[in-house]
């Protein structure tokens, strides 16, 4: 066993109202910053755990955003191998 | 003028306390998982901006979330261009 650093990355789906992210750019905005397009905003979770192999870390990483990380009905979410 | 897509992550600087990584660890040690060693909690702002260059839109990014993207007290960012 070999412990791994995956990173679970959580984001609205395409569509979703992204209060947040509208905020900070008329923020910036009004910070006299001009040229910003959009703002979206996520959630990142790097999770250290213990497995046999990485597939089987990231098998873990997808299990637990599956059930916790992420709310299928309006996100969704990415995993990866933390570098 | 082009557009580009850059990612900026904020998280907690090493030795910043982490309740809601925390919280989560514990719940999915309640829901019967283990071996995971910990688990830190971040945010990601993918910002799409005007630039001439993509330094100059990194540059930018920069700008933004030193001024209001993360609290320099306790986080610390990166920003990358969104592949």
């Amino acid at each position: 066993m070999s412990y791994f650093k995956i990173n679970v990355e959580v984001r609205l789906k395409k569509g979703v109202h992204d209060p947040q992210g509208e905020t900070i750019k008329r923020a910036l905005e009004n910070l006299g910053y001009s040229g910003i397009k959009s703002i979206n905003t996520g959630k990142v979770f790097t999770i250290k755990l213990e497995a046999e192999t990485e597939e089987q870390a990231l098998q873990a990483a997808r299990i637990y955003a599956d059930r916790l990380l992420a709310n299928p009905v309006i996100e969704e979410f990415t995993v990866e191998k933390r570098t």
